[in-house]
């Protein structure tokens, strides 16, 4: 089959073998898969990703078994924002049929263990034409909600997660630092909640503009105000929850810094570098530091529920689409905010 | 009056003017007052203290004023886990009487606003015969119990408050790094909350003993064998709450790469210096950090119930006493943690 390929911490178009379902387990042809600022952060850091994956592995006394770590000197398929239509069906499959529309939440499992699929030597994610997901774990696509907006499903969960894992309710305000795909799911997650107040901070006009859509209150330019400023300005009152989803070494100590007393900071942005913070002040001010990653698989449903029902507007957010030759140009366009927020994946669109 | 002054980053002993009750205040005689290890912090990083306070205040719209910042120009009496007699009473005064003994939250407040006493150019704390307290705050010692016991009443507070803030249950475990005043006040809450199992870690033999004392069920030398290491040893799943009470930088990024996915981590120990983390680690274990500092009114008074009433017996935490003349000296014995946990000034024992 036809793939993007993450080889050699570089994307290269080719023809792999085609992954074989197992039992219970589906193949299924990618419809839509969205490009997520990890995968950015797996191609320019993977060594330092695997490097800290494995230095923290999750244990079995922790009541998970621990997935396995990609080998990047092997092929590695990545694109975990799928939607996929089921082509064929392994052994003791009850749930899928061919022909379905489907989501997955991205891992897989078999009787060697678990596998993310998009970041697996083994499972191939939405960058190439095929994969292979579990039956248990497919959700059928309802309503007749298109591929590319169901491929909107992973994504829109970090944001449901980040709120979920916070201590948000609707008496709350909050600030989101960064309007990318991340920051925007969870604008929507907080507008969904009725938060009193959210106030957002990007420097890119077009992010902003895309954060009033998911439902900011306000946005700033942070090269002008401070978001810390603008939620004071507006006459912000504790409690406030702030939602870290840049992902830069430094961020987490300005929201440190800027924070009321007694705020909770979400980090949501997956800052890959040692960072720098000081304890003193967040001592004084008795800050909550909550890290965040995924979302479980309620969540999930929930997301995908979401949008079929349309509750969740979410086409302005995908602002692209290219067929698997088209990858690797996606990824340089990500690197300019102002161009886009979400790109597809379309093999055969 | 005698006093141990902080004058220009050192201790000296001088004869200092008296401070006077103003209405709704009382003074009151220094029976007892421990040596606190943020007084060593202050005495060799007062100036990163007051820079860091400077540029963190608290604001007017967190409901709270904001207490006046020490200058380290001019002289400081520090001293703020204090039990005294009152010997004379203010205008408008309606809870103390001359005689009694008494504990307070070390804050006076007055028309000029608050300010922390033992960190004030105008409010004189236990290093010196003489205090001035609001009469409001001042709690009178119950049950006959003595002065230096009383005493305690501040740093046994600071570890209930830790528990309090933490989401530590009497299902939880819990690991405490470092085993001096702070972390043996943690561990005297957890043992109180009846906490599943309580792991603690010290360098130091006599504090590991102390450990045991307040209630730890297993204490480790960290150069022999990591806290976390002990507590997977003795069978340990999770939840686990981690309580910091090291202080120096690398403690709290040790505590995020050991920890279970999904613990907390309670930062009692007050790092002064800029301290390095890894985000994404924290990210993959989804770990909550939590940053504490002191106690609400009703934690204090807890705390002096509880020794008052015998609940918690900390005679073996006072380890050493000295007069004015001592508090330079003593300063310098606390840096060795083997021979000292709480050292009592006691201007006249």
């Amino acid at each position: 089959m036809k793939a993007a390929v993450m080889r050699h911490g570089e994307l290269v178009v080719d023809d792999i073998s085609e992954p074989r379902p197992g039992a219970g387990q589906i193949l299924v042809k990618t419809l839509a898969c969205g490009i997520c600022g990890s995968d950015l952060h797996a191609l320019a850091h993977g060594d330092l990703m695997v490097e800290m994956a494995s230095e923290a592995p999750m244990l079995p006394d922790e009541g998970m078994p621990t997935p396995h770590i990609m080998d990047l000197t092997r092929d590695v398929v990545m694109g975990h924002e799928f939607a996929a239509e089921v082509v064929e069906l392994g052994d003791n499959v009850g749930n899928s049929a061919v022909g379905d529309v489907v989501v997955s939440v991205p891992v897989a499992f078999d009787t060697g263990g678990l596998h993310a699929v998009g970041y697996s030597n083994d499972y191939p994610g939405g960058y190439g034409e095929l994969m292979v997901i579990n039956d248990l774990l497919a959700l059928k696509v309802p309503n007749g909600l298109s591929a590319r907006r169901a491929a909107l499903t992973e994504p829109m969960a970090v944001g449901l997660h980040a709120v979920n894992k916070s201590h948000v309710t609707p008496s709350h305000s909050a600030v989101v630092l960064g309007a990318g795909p991340v920051g925007l799911a969870v604008i929507a997650a907080l507008k969904a909640m009725g938060v009193n107040s959210i106030t957002a901070a990007d420097f890119s006009p077009t992010r902003r503009a895309l954060a009033v859509t998911m439902g900011a209150d306000e946005v700033v330019d942070p090269a002008a105000e401070h978001a810390l400023d603008a939620w004071r300005r507006l006459g912000g009152k504790g409690p406030l929850v702030i939602f870290e989803a840049v992902g830069v070494p430094g961020m987490i100590d300005d929201a440190i810094r800027t924070a009321p007393r007694g705020s909770q900071i979400l980090v949501v942005g997956v800052c890959m570098q040692p960072d720098s913070v000081r304890p003193f002040v967040a001592i004084n001010k008795e800050l909550n530091i909550q890290f965040v990653l995924g979302y479980d698989p309620m969540e999930f449903a929930e997301s995908l529920r979401r949008i079929a029902e349309g509750e969740l507007d979410i086409d302005p957010l995908i602002t692209g689409s290219v067929p698997i030759d088209g990858v690797r140009q996606a990824f340089a366009d990500l690197a300019d905010p102002d161009a886009h927020a979400k790109i597809l994946v379309e093999p055969a669109p």
